[in-house]
């Protein structure tokens, strides 16, 4: 594979994304992070935010680019050329919904979307989890990279 | 079985709905088809639309009657006197909740829900999910019939 | 519907057993319930054992018969000109395989698999579990029918 | 065991919150029932009222304690000395979502939860559900004390 | 709760199991680890051994008894007066047959079953898993304790 | 990626894997079917026979390499210096297990599996239904490209 575009939110990238990301990154020339503007639903970062913090912990790895798309992930796909959607999966509640979008999306445009098994370390962890943690001043250092907690807590106005 | 009734939403009706409506027409004398009028969450089309496009494409089979319900689906099956309830599920995503309901209308008023499987073409199509793609301009015409697609696109005022 | 047939093994026909059978033959004008016939699975009760306990639990229903099939369900279907299927389903772990097994059936030979609800009290009854029960002395006169109860206890030597 | 909590929001407690609470009352030398006060959902009840309503229900058990607690679960927990949580399971679909709960409650504070199947006849039973029904006014009577009944039909000025 | 058993065939015991019974025993005054003796299925060490190897790796726990149990584990528990099994759960897959044993065993003799989730880091890891991996010579030092490997090596003539 | 490797045990190939090969061989510069001798588990087809069928049906694929493996398939890649294996998903109940296997075989050996979801049209397929379906004398002819159609009406020696 040439390239690959990882979707997703990222409101914030956790521990669980980026471990998808650096072994994804291992199977592809170039991996596209795509941030997803999702205009009917309110974030705690802004695009810019989300992905600066994409940006800084992903920079270890050469080829990963980060990048946002509005709209359906096939017309990004298809206006830049990449055949392959790669994603984690975490848990069978995750599946149902990923199966239909995946089969939905190879039907429009003949995009692949590939689903990697997520760090069972990670299985339980999501961005709405670490930010409910966090509001309450719960300790996320070990779900978050450091950069992504230092901002959370300036975010959140916790005493860290 | 005499009578029984498909209940939803059908905001819009789909090719999934149209598959299992006509695959349940051919089990029964005469079934209902009872969209439900839901205050509480917002609709693309109004009642009278979606009924109306229901109407349309289920003209083909004789015995299909398109009606509306407000409040708890058995006590409308109580007042019409229908004690079958048929169903497409999808997936296993589907699956629990709608047996506690039928377990529910079954313990409330003895009603019987009878679900079919979903042609597997259309197991990942929902009416969400057509607004979505509809929304950004992605084609729908093998997900919806000919009509609705065209009252989607006058709806979302995409250059059709 | 004019007929329907309702498969199983029903080796025993337990309380989960006959509650889909008497709430399936309300739907239909003869439900007719298909004993599969399996070469290569051992059975407790022989084929006759089988079909006189569920045409003796089954007696109270004016619109039930027994038989048995050998081979497939749909082929059975055809010869006797049977357009429709009812099953039972428990649980989440019966459903993806009776699903993949309904859609085959459909695009084998237009049969149609509808599904009911299994009562909440019976969903963790099985005719493996009365056995496995059964076996060791343990109470099955909630799981059973008093005349199936007998002859598990006669076939397993239980002093009763 | 010494202490467990039994978390919720029991907007408002059912027969399946009970049965789970009198059950789990058994295993332990007090039992301490939490409510849940969540700030960014809107409930039908108060805090008081859902109090109220669960002291007035458990007082037939020796051992059962009402309190609330605002933010993190394990907070709540590690503030009261309590290692154990208690939380009854319906169904496939509560268990993901209350297995990643778990592990990450026992990676935070090494709170352990113990999940205790709910039975059978309230496996459909929630207390939205509870509400939806009564709105339009179905009978709640074998799916909630009398005494929430009454306080439901109150709430919701249906002619009882 | 004074006592509790955690049942299984431990053939061989995992370090998945050795984190639950860990966990459990910090729970109760006293927790049986009952090996099932099941003369229907064979197992690759013997009942003896199952249980030397699990005396061997619980030893440093100082309230956990080995015992082994024949039939039904209602009976094991109604015999020696347990009223609380307690079972690792890993994944969905288990909870469907999970919850309809707990759910039979409650009905049959009152016995509670208390489920845990098992630690992430044990979620792929089974008995059967690991005599495959040990029976082509994988390495299996992260998944059963030390004493475990050796028989293993043992066993199945591995040079080690 | 340079190679990736398919399993399994291919008795017969349908023309589920015969699609997940095909849009996977799009993926990579080498896919290796890397077909599975289980000593343990009866087949119809021999090693070879197996192998016969899928170099016929994957010619068309100019990158597919037909291969066996004993033992365990992380041995295989180690051995042959394949990074990543790639599998069809067909429902909910492949996956806990399949996410447990990619969970383990990065664990053991830095293996990464990457999921396709089938096309729905072979979502309810299997190599056991085919030849369930074969051996009573039904058409297959969807299910299995023509060449397989042809040795399983051979070897069931079904008139056909």
């Amino acid at each position: 594979m040439r390239r690959a575009v990882c979707p997703g939110s990222f409101d914030p990238v956790t521990n669980g994304h980026t471990d998808i990301i650096g072994r994804a990154s291992r199977l592809v020339d170039e991996l596209v992070v795509g941030v997803l503007v999702n205009k009917n639903k309110s974030s705690l970062f802004g695009l810019d935010e989300r992905m600066d913090m994409l940006t800084d912990v992903t920079a270890e790895y050469g080829n990963v680019v980060v990048d946002s798309f509005d709209g359906l992930l096939v017309d990004y796909c298809t206006a830049h050329d990449i055949r392959t959607v790669i994603k984690g999966l975490r848990a069978v509640s995750d599946f149902d919904y990923e199966l239909q979008m995946a089969q939905m999306n190879h039907g429009l445009a003949g995009v692949e979307t590939l689903f990697m098994a997520t760090n069972p370390l990670y299985s339980f962890l999501s961005s709405s989890l670490v930010k409910e943690i966090a509001t309450y001043g719960g300790d996320v250092s070990a779900h978050v990279p450091e950069s992504v907690r230092t901002r959370l807590t300036q975010r959140l106005s916790i005493p860290g």
